[in-house]
């Protein structure tokens, strides 16, 4: 039907992800009382009876977001409910339910499905979640995983990504760019195993990038952690496309620039070391890598004597005036505008 | 991976939706306060504040559940979204949010995800509801949409799965059986159709069906029905896979048997027609045909009176003691055992 149609066509891959969701959710209006907030956020903020509630959904499509022949499907479960719980901590709230569906192809054996969900057992103990419903269906190729995630929060506690002010500390948990490495050393013992099936893959150097890749922990400790300290952000987001490509999202729905210092960006000394091997830009792949799950929030520069000795905790820049643009502030003292990744850049990868 | 292993497979295909359902879930417990109840239902039941919050999700898989040689996108939009909030009515519920994941493969340009959205749109505007969120990605086959409803209802006007008694009279809203005859009579007019491409769809005999089947109404107006006959079911289910497989979820879960008759199931005139002219038999279309989105209930033999004469709704059995069966008293008064249909007959259809 749509073959036959002599219409206008514009391509999806020139529009990217972002421009699509755009495209597609500009004029949506919300009617309900309970409905707080819509698109736009980590998560929708519903409120029931004054108590707000916390709805994220993401879809995980086998070939674009993972690879079975190195991505164990207990890990690959486990991996699927961290993304979504990552979207509910990033809008500082607690995470307690999720509903998981699956399509599936009948090459999967039942076996597999249950190891699948074995891991999604395993991530809903140790996050304390209620698997509360889903849906089973077949696919005509390969694994899709949707999964929803509910969290609650008090109203005043709920944290955007448009409160950023200028002036404001731009902070990070956790360090950048492992996930994205340990993907480049799977794929490279993928084609060392096609070359040679009785090559033995070698991840000895590689422990900490490989899990970070396969399993992924999401920050269910930070939103914790600046309670006790008494500092609530004033914007957050989690890192699921990159710390440059997060940034802009701050930048952009709080109307503020920001200059972020590259040599403050945290990196794993295995992120260093690999870098140089595999002749890789660490700065960049920080930038651009994703799949990291940390939180990228702003504080008041009020609050950076709370934070400030925090070893989960790293004041990478500050929001400025808007005018002043996006910046990244080279250790050599240039500034180069930040430029956005997505969808593209993950295909790309894929 | 998968194939490398030497491990026991157990086929999908053999163990079925509800067994495999069944098997993934069968281990899951809720910590949550706000958990009241999980899987096994239209929707799971939270609870915040004290108001009681319905979530429900649903996925649709291209070749599985729709087919775009005949399927309009924009209905299909409509579709998927009458799916989910067909699932927050069958508890009784206000359907108020929705959520929708799409994974869309770069052979469709732009134009068609907005026909897709023009009907998710046109569905929220008609049904009162907000889109709150969701995700947008690439598939490396096909279209498949994954939403999730949300509602909220008052704790003591939720309806289960689980709460029949014998006796109960056994009640079904509108007609049964028209949506899978228009899939049948779209899938003749494709086959035509692709023998030659210059025939034009003769479709005028069955414009009840097709409407079914491509732009299906969920019955939002049944539990607002019901408030005002101030008749609260004992028990209630949503007719996806056909009335002799929900019927059966109605009765297990209530562990009650029932008496269906044949000569009291509603049918529309060109049901009865259609299934003259294809040689099928209208009884066993409206048991197994599925897709009706009507919804089932049972009340209370003391609120007869009421729902009577109200032509939305049609008595088709009762409940009886478990150990009596679930149980086709057919038109020459025979009595037929009740089979389940469910995703292996979904799976020949599509």
């Amino acid at each position: 039907m749509l073959e036959d149609k002599n219409q206008q066509r514009t391509s999806l891959a020139d529009l990217g992800e972002f421009g699509l969701i755009k495209h597609l959710t500009d004029s949506i209006k919300l009617t309900h009382k309970s409905s707080i907030t819509g698109v736009g956020d980590d998560a929708a903020v519903l409120e029931f009876n004054k108590k707000q509630v916390l709805v994220s959904t993401d879809l995980l499509v086998e070939g674009v977001h993972f690879d079975l022949s190195y991505m164990p499907l207990k890990h690959l479960g486990y991996k699927a409910v961290m993304v979504n719980l990552s979207d509910i901590y990033a809008m500082n709230g607690t995470a307690t339910q999720i509903t998981v569906s699956i399509a599936v192809s009948n090459r999967f054996p039942l076996e597999a499905i249950e190891e699948l969900y074995a891991g999604i057992h395993l991530a809903c103990k140790s996050y304390d979640i209620d698997l509360v419903g889903g849906d089973t269906t077949s696919s005509t190729k390969g694994l899709l995983i949707s999964i929803t995630a509910i969290g609650e929060i008090d109203k005043k506690d709920v944290v955007y990504r448009n409160g950023a002010k200028p002036n404001d500390l731009l902070v990070v948990s956790g360090d950048l760019g492992a996930a994205y490495l340990g993907l480049q050393v799977l794929e490279r013992e993928k084609q060392v195993f096609q070359a040679n099936p009785n090559a033995q893959p070698d991840l000895e150097n590689y422990t900490y990038l490989v899990e970070r890749q396969l399993k992924p922990e999401a920050r269910k400790d930070i939103p914790k952690l600046l309670k006790e300290l008494e500092v609530t952000p004033t914007s957050m987001i989690d890192i699921s496309d990159g710390l440059s490509s997060e940034i802009i999202h701050l930048c952009t729905q709080s109307k503020v620039g920001c200059n972020l210092f590259e040599d403050k960006i945290p990196l794993d000394q295995q992120v260093i070391a690999t870098c140089e091997e595999f002749k890789l830009d660490s700065t960049t792949i920080a930038l651009s890598g994703g799949e990291d799950y940390e939180l990228l929030f702003t504080v008041d520069t009020a609050d950076f004597p709370k934070i400030k000795a925090n070893p989960n905790l790293t004041v990478i820049g500050h929001m400025t005036e808007k005018n002043e643009g996006m910046n990244l502030i080279t250790r050599a003292n240039q500034k180069i505008e930040l430029t956005a990744q997505g969808w593209n850049a993950m295909l790309k990868k894929g």
